[in-house]
Order: C-alpha cells, then structure tokens, then sequence
C-alpha cells in the first residue's frame, strides 16, 4: 500500500507526484505513455502496471491529465471498482458541467469525488504560491485537505456543489486570457514605438498591487450594482482605446486586439453605460 | 504671477490643480466652462479670464483635456505667443504620432514642450501611487520635474523622443483592456455558476503579484526570443480558453470575449507555436 496515487505524469501530474514525494508520502504513479513516469520512479515512486492497480494502491487517487475525456477514458469499470469507498481528486481542467457530471457519475459508483483546479505554474506546485480550489462534500474535502496542503499553500474548499472549482478556474482563466492578449499587443505596441520591452514589463509589475485592489472594487462595483459616480468614465477609457486601432495603424502593426476591445466600449457607451465605471461593459457582454 | 498654471479642468486636470494648492503652489486655472473652476478657486487658484492670460501667468503650464484635437483647440495664436520661451508640460492623453507632431508644433513656436502621460485614476494623484511617464529634452524634463514630483510618487523620464510616454501609455492601456475585458467577463462567469463576486475579486487580487511577476517574464521571453520550453504551453492554454466558450453556451452568457480569445491561441497553434510559451501568441498578433 501507498499514500497516494497520481494518475497522469504530464507536466502538472509529475509535479504533483514530486511534491508529494518530497513531502515524504508513499507515492503511486501511473501514466498512459510509461516513459513519463522513470525520473519518478527514480526519485522513489512506485510504477503501477495499470490505472486500476494503482487506484487499488492507495486510500486516495488523484488524477490530473488533460480534459475530462481523458479522465473518463482512465475510468473504466475496472478502475472504478478499485475506487469503490475510496476518494478520488480529480484536477484535470474542465468546465463546470463536466465536473457536475463527473461526479454524479462518481457518486453512483460509490466513489467520494473530490473535483479541483489548480491555480499555478507546475514549478509553483508545493510551495506557497500554488493555490488548489476544491469542491464536492465538506467531509470528502476534510479527507483530502492534508494531502492538497502538499501540493499548494493555498487550498480552498469552494462549496459543496461539484461544478464550482471548475467555475472559480474558469472565471479566473477569462481574467488571465486578457492578460496574456492585452501583454501580448502592448508588447507590440512597445516594441514598434521603440520603447524597451523589459521597462514595459516592469510598469506593469509596478502597477499590479493596483490592478488587484481594482479587481476587488470592480467585483463590489458588480456585486452591489453601484456603476454610478466612477472616477473615470467608461466613455473616456473607450475613447482611449479607440486610440489604439489609431497607433496600430500608424506604426503597421496588428489592430484586432484594440479593434475588439474599442467595438466592446464603443457598443457600451452606444448602450447609455458612457458615464459609469469602465467595468459597466459587462452590461453589453451577458 | 503664480507657478504654474492648469489648462483643462475636467476629473484629471481639477485633480492635478488641487494637488498643486495642496502643496503650496500659486496656481492659476483655466476650463473651457468656466463653472469646473469654482472648487478650485474657494480653495485658492487664481481664475484666469482666457487661456493666453493663463498661460502668461506662470512660467510652467500644465495642459489635460480630452485629447490632442482639444489642446490644440486651445492651443491659439495668442496662448502660442504667451508660452512663447515658457514650458508647456501636455498631459492629455494621445498617439504617440500626436505627441511628435504636437512637440514639432510647439519647437517651431519657441515653446520648450513635456509630453506626459498619467498613469493614474484621479483619486491618487499628489500620492504614492500615482505614475506619471514624460519624454522630450531632457534639460526641460529637469525643469519640469520637481513640478511633476508634486503630483505623483513616480516620475518616469521615458527619453528625449517626444512620443515615448505616449508610446507607454497605450503599450499599458492595450493591458488594461484585457484585464478590463477579462475581469468582466469572469465575473458574469462567477455569476452564471453561482459563485461568490467578492470570491473572484479576491482571488484576483491574491493572484496580482504573481501576475506581475510574470508581465516581467513575458518581456524577458518575448525580448529575448525565448518562446520554447514553456512550463505550460499555449496549446494547453488554448484547449483551456476554448472551453470557456463551451461554458459560455452551457450556462447562456455571451461567448464573444472566450471566442475572441480562442481564436487566437488556435491560430497561434496552427501556425506551428502550440508548444511554445502563451505569449507566443503575440507572433500571430504583429
Ligand atoms: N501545466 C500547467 O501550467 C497547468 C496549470 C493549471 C492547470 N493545468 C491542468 O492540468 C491538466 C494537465 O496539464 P499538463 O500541463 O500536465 O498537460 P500535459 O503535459 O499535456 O499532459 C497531459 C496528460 O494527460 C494524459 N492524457 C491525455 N489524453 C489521455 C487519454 N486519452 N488517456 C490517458 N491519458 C491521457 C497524458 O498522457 P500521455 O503522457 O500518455 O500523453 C499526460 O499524462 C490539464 O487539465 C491542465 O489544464 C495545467
Ligand atoms: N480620468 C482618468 O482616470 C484619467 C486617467 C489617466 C489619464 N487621463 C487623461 O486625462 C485627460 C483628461 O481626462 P478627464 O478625465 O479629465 O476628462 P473629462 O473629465 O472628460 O474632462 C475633459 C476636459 O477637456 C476639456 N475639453 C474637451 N474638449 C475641449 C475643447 N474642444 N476645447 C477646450 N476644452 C476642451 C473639457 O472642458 P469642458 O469642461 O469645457 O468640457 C474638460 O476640461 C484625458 O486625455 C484622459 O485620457 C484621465
């Protein structure tokens, strides 16, 4: 018997078997492509020769590989059988329906599903930076928590409704989708002006502690409907923005980014939103 | 005589003249509309009757109004005259184009010419927050500076080309729009879920500093060309992004930011970068 056992050995799976290892658990991994799993086999792990051995292995199983299809592909009866009473952490990224549908499909098979996203890079994975979001039954959570505390510094349980974790993950990944586009256009925006890339990425690691708090005021700006009385208009951001399409054409570069974004605003303020919070756009985008 | 004047009393321009009362300064103002100046005159400034008197009035004048086309508006015979051998320090926001065709304008006028950018919300100028990017010569950014210091706690002088700070601006601004976008749209996520608002928030502003962190690291990638051996490849992004479009019909709320952003990292991967770093995006984006 192990502690535990890790089902998929991609660049996520192998570093949370890594840090389970280092934190001194019994680790069982399995993988689809064997070759994935010898660095871990190395450092201490033990190979099990199918998925349902190495569910059979340990009192929980986590599996992190793709999407839900692969994770449904690893399922089979014989795997569920060997997880019958047992608990299982699904981490594979997914969308909340598939994770509700998971588990009611693990529920009828009598295995305690736990369904989790994780909130890092893979070398994050085991230190403080790394935050895991859980959802499903307070006392599946309450089994699984000690082992999650391996993994992330942060470990959250979201509710008891399965879908949640997958939801918080989405909502999160649509907030990082702009960050990866807007970085990626004004890097270029930078570069065809003549600026220096690096002095770009420092203004905006110097303005992060700023975006975070506008993060939260524009939840509460949401949550309590109070779009009134910004300190800058939505009206003024989009006409900034409108810019934008301006600068790329004078400097021949790609205008979809800013073209999408003007379109947004410009529909916003055509909406009668021009006055209110920049975050009002959200009243064009339901 | 005063030292120094305020042209463009809209949020930003009132908030940069009662910076200047508050630190003591003589200030003379200027709006369009007169009725804006009232506050600022109960509180001390010196109420010119048109913009050339402005102007004579103080050997430095600050300009913030809408955009380019309404400085220049302003920007008369007689005001040219009056700051003829003055500093004219242009904080509107524009192109960097505007800003070099503005300072050509202002050099052959004999007007020692700032460009800026604010890098604020009005609230936080006269603090430790606020940033403010100027370039042009650098003996009238030595002039300006102390000036400037008054009105936030970074002072940036981007270099001699008068399009720099414009330039930063919009590089930034093109950021802002996606964690603008993103934030909206992960928030109607949140919502069509059921998940907590003030939840999101936080969990974006736990996320901010590492979302610094790695606006610095996509620089250091994209500057020095190093998009191979990601720890988490676009594809994997990209799969990612595509099922919040998914999301987005599962749970009926709009799907144009998830599609936008989807079709980007599946162009990105057709085009051969699926196993590079996210911000390789940014080769389909030029
Ligand atoms: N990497 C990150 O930065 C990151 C961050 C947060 C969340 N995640 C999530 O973590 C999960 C894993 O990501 P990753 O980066 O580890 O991906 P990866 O390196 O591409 O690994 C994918 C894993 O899934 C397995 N797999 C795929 N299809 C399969 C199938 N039909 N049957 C059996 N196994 C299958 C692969 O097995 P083979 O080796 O046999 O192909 C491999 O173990 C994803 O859901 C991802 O969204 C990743
Ligand atoms: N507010 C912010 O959060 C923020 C942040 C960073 C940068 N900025 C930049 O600061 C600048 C001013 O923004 P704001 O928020 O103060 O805008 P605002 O509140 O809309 O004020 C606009 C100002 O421009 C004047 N104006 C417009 N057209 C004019 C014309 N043709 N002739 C003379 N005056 C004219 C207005 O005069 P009237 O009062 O007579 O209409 C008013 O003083 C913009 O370029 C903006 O992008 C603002």
């Amino acid at each position: 018997m192990s502690d535990v056992t890790v089902i998929g050995l991609g660049e996520m799976g192998s570093a949370l078997a890594r840090a389970f290892l280092r934190s001194g658990l019994r680790t069982t991994v399995w993988n689809r492509s064997a070759a994935k799993a010898a660095d871990l086999v190395a450092a201490g792990a033990g190979l099990a020769p199918d998925a349902a051995s190495a569910a059979a292995a340990s009192p929980v199983t986590v599996v992190c590989v793709s999407d839900y299809a692969a994770a449904a592909a690893i399922l089979d009866d014989a795997v569920l059988a060997a997880l019958a009473g047992r608990t299982l952490v699904q981490l594979s990224t997914g969308t909340p329906r598939e994770a509700r549908t998971l588990a009611a499909g693990m529920e009828a098979r009598g295995v305690r599903y736990l369904d989790g996203a994780i909130l890092a890079w893979p070398r994050q994975i085991g230190g403080e930076e790394a935050v895991i979001v859980a959802s499903g039954p307070q006392a599946v959570f309450e089994d699984a928590e000690p082992l999650l505390r391996r993994l992330a510094g942060g470990v959250i349980h979201q509710g008891v409704d399965p879908g949640a974790a997958a939801a918080l993950f989405a909502a999160v990944l649509a907030y990082l989708a702009g960050h990866w586009i807007g970085f990626a256009h004004g890097a270029l925006v930078a570069r065809s002006e003549g600026l220096d890339l690096a002095g770009f990425g420092e203004t905006l690691a110097g303005l992060a502690p700023s975006l975070g708090a506008d993060s939260r005021h524009m939840a509460a700006v949401i949550a309590g409907g109070r779009f009134a009385e910004p300190e800058s208009a939505l009206a003024t951001a989009g006409a900034d923005i409108a810019r934008l399409v301006q600068q790329a054409q004078d400097a021949g570069i790609g205008d979809a980014w800013p073209r999408f974004a003007a379109d947004l605003f410009r529909r916003a303020a055509a909406a009668g939103y021009g006055a209110e919070e920049h975050v009002a756009i959200v009243k064009v985008m339901g």
